[in-house]
């Protein structure tokens, strides 16, 4: 068997594979030949669509962007109330990305989340409007009037020193790209709402389109425009791409206008214009930037916890009482436990990776750097906190983790700060379980016990963290469940400001020690002493 | 002649001696019998303002905060339009502190403000209804229902690395507290609103009240709260107080009590509910950490515009795109010349001096103290760009500074940024001329040739800079008054967003180089080489 020969029974192998789902469901990764009836099917329909005047829009990346911009795209109407768009949302006949593709068909959202409208809208037009169909098949770009890139950029550090080591994921990112840019039309416009590096759509994404569309003959300028989405998880998902703002460039005018007028059909630009900037590199920045502030403010009050914590103040109240001042303070952010998710973690390192490898400089981001870093190792805190409170040691002891997402009531739990607390735990050797009322699966860590059982595991536990305000928590009465527990009472971490004065006081009366992340005032009352 | 004597006799000269305002004013400063004499009238008007009623009311220092402090208190008025309160404004008998004295009694305010309620309130208080009074006497503290504290707390540093180097003026606010207590009635209440170290009440002002009480044989417990003001200078300056969020909180609940009532006679609680925060080190802490907030966001944009003006892109817009997000972003701030004034460049210094000195940690700061740094050694970037546009150095070169205050429209230049790329321009070589429309005299640089005359000095200047957005310069017609100039054109930087970019291009045409801080855009264009 030679190499050609290989690589394609290894394709074959993939393509022939399952996938499955964040919720366990299993999907048979369809071979070619479905896959290319399957779009047969498609391009019909588009071709059916386009006759009423449909335009066709391909989103490229079926990941938490993706499908609520293929979403918010599908339910666009006219003044008629008529649909304006058919779109084709398109992953990876891979086992990480086809299930998403599989999901959407059926009407189901690949993602979790507590927006009902995000439910609503796939299941209208999945099932209902049917002008949201799904392909894993390149060949769909084709059909394309406008191409949505919503495809990851990964950075592969959770930390830097000086941004020398930085690594990203370009290549994956390139190939996407590449795959586009073999069977764009002429004339569609590609738009990349993925967060990339600043100078990528003039350093890479322009050149490569260039390139294959030149193998392939034509010779129309590029049509290209960068619009960084601000789609935030929660109760208002959709609506974070419908009616928010959003800052967008083109390569030239043309892609500009062309960008403006698409964005315009979906986004509700009467209530939030859309901002064009100067080039797209500007674009890309903005976007980095916005980012890199919310992840320094968080790192801010760090330093802030830790003194507050000795001197015996609750900087909770401080902040509280601060952040009347609307417009220069009340984006203070509290103490907490760490941060997590896909943006804050990594969009300040790609910003650094920009300065050292698209642009001639030696510029170190030294505050965005240093950000990242004290908000990854955050979490060392709590189990500092963790420590002070059993003076034996955590070796042996059942710790009880609450809480994996990086945000209350979400199921996303990328980059999640427990992880690294679970992991310190581990190496202590205590013996950890996790709780958390989203999370049902934790693929990173198959060795961690997952509890649904949060009742019995408080009873039970030695020590217990609260490392996400997660509504079930803050509802937990802890006094109760705790009542008539025999000696030992546990210690308990409050890292996310879970548990009120008042239940502090009866907890450290019936025994339990206590500390919490920023509440220093516990620390001058002696809680994190046995009574 | 002993210690004693000669200690009276330094006493005698200072007092005797002449006393310069701002303006260029001089007052005799009066000595002890004259003190005495208006103290004995003051005494007078004080007993009969208190058979009406009336709370009497001392100020301690003169400053920016306790001039509108005690015009605000002033102007308190009860449900039939009565004054609620008589107020003492009180300083010291030195050549800096008697001046104020001297112009509040004329009716005139010693700070320079852009807020007209200003002048009209102490016009009014001081001239017309006369319940507001001046006085070097300490005696007057013995008048008191009320001690308002807002002496001076300074910071000698700059900058420090890691903490240990920062030193204090205790010394001085420990006199100011200690005469308080020598001469204050039992009963009286004090409330410092001097920003302090964390701790000050409690470590110092307590013991030294106690002390100088216990003295005079008074055993009744102190009175005492801490209360920060939210003071700014500018166009709301008095409703900076009036009308405006106040934190406080009483070393004992009596005191607090006694702070809520007095405050509310001169606040507007209704539409500024007061909060009281847990104890006096939560106030002192607030206060520190809402300053090093703002220092530290306006810090964090610095390495972002270094990063645009190496990209070519222009970040006012960006952030001015990025400012919409209401609530998470809408206070970042705009890339400038650096940072001023005596809240933002001290209070940061403060805390990280309370944590090592009176709380027994070793907790450094970082984040808080690269900002302070960071803001330092901004006026340098403007000094790099200068050099950039100058290949021929600036030796010898005829250098106009605009710019001296630390915020636009006011005439406090205290701390101000412009006094660092001064002496670096001067080590250079550089002939400096500064010009600020609300400056005359600049007492830190007497050798320093300060203009009135801005057009003549922007014909002749071969470089200029502009560091304050003063409304003058904004309002300049640059292009006109340097139309007709003999080459070689001056080089401009343009530090805080003055010229605009069709402005910009007009003056690159006209021969001019041209760099502006976080103006990456006019990189791109080329605008720093000539023509």
């Amino acid at each position: 068997m030679d190499l050609k020969e290989k690589n394609n029974v290894i394709e074959e192998t993939c393509v022939a594979g399952i996938s499955a789902a964040y919720d366990g469901t299993v999907y048979m990764i369809p071979d070619n030949l479905e896959i290319e009836a399957e779009f047969r099917d498609i391009s019909r329909q588009a071709k059916a669509h386009r006759l009423k005047g449909r335009r066709i829009v391909v989103v490229q990346g079926l990941g938490f962007v993706g499908v609520a911009v293929a979403a918010a795209i599908a339910e666009a109407v006219g003044s008629l109330g008529e649909a304006l768009h058919f779109v084709i949302g398109v992953d990876l006949p891979t086992s990480s990305g086809y299930w998403k593709v599989a999901k959407l068909r059926e009407g189901l959202s690949p993602v979790s989340s507590p927006d009902p409208e995000l439910t609503r809208l796939i299941h209208k037009a999945s099932i209902q409007t049917r002008n949201l169909r799904t392909s894993v098949s390149p060949k769909s770009y084709s059909l394309a009037d406008v191409i949505m890139v919503d495809v990851p950029l990964d950075v592969h550090n959770r930390v830097s020193e000086n941004g020398t080591d930085i690594t990203i994921g370009l290549d994956a990112f390139k190939e996407s790209i590449r795959v586009v840019g073999r069977y764009m039309r002429s004339d569609a416009l590609v738009i990349i709402e993925t967060t990339v590096p600043i100078g990528t759509c003039e350093k890479v994404v322009l050149p490569i389109l260039r390139e294959e569309r030149a193998n392939r003959g034509i010779k129309e300028p590029v049509l290209l425009a960068h619009a960084y989405e601000r789609v935030m998880p929660g109760v208002n998902y959709v609506d974070s791409i419908r009616r928010f703002w959003r800052n967008f460039a083109g390569i030239d005018s043309r892609s500009s206008e062309k960008a403006r007028e698409f964005m315009s059909s979906f986004i509700d630009t009467a209530s939030y214009p859309l901002r064009e900037l100067e080039d797209t590199a500007s674009c890309e920045l903005g976007k980095l930037l916005e980012n890199s502030y919310r992840a320094a403010n968080i790192a801010f009050i760090y330093e802030w916890t830790i003194l507050a914590e000795k001197i015996g103040v609750n900087l909770f109240d401080i902040i509280d009482s601060i952040r009347v001042r609307k417009g220069t303070h009340d984006n203070m952010r509290f103490p907490g436990f760490g941060v997590g998710g896909y943006c804050l973690t990594k969009d300040p390192l790609l910003a650094q990776w920009s300065a050292l490898n698209f642009f001639d400089t030696d510029i170190t981001l030294r505050m965005t750097l240093d950000a990242v870093n004290i908000n990854y190792k955050m979490p060392l805190h709590t189990l500092d906190l963790l420590n002070e409170l059993s003076p034996t040691g955590l070796s042996g002891k059942n710790i009880l983790v609450c809480g994996l997402s990086y945000l209350p009531e979400v199921s996303d739990f990328r980059n999640s700060p427990t992880k690294l607390l679970v992991e310190k735990l581990m190496e202590a050797g205590a013996k950890v379980t996790l709780h958390d009322p989203h999370v049902k699966i934790w693929n990173d860590k198959p060795d961690i016990s997952i509890t649904e059982n949060l009742s019995d595991c408080l009873k039970n536990a030695a020590g217990i963290v609260f490392a996400v305000p997660h509504k079930k928590y803050l509802d937990t009465d802890l006094v109760s469940i705790l009542d008539g527990r025999k000696p030992p009472m546990p210690f308990i971490v409050d890292s996310q400001n879970i548990i009120s004065d008042e239940k502090a006081e009866a907890l450290h009366n019936a025994g339990c020690r206590l500390s919490g992340v920023g509440k220093g005032h516990w620390r001058k009352r002696g809680y994190q002493w046995a009574k």
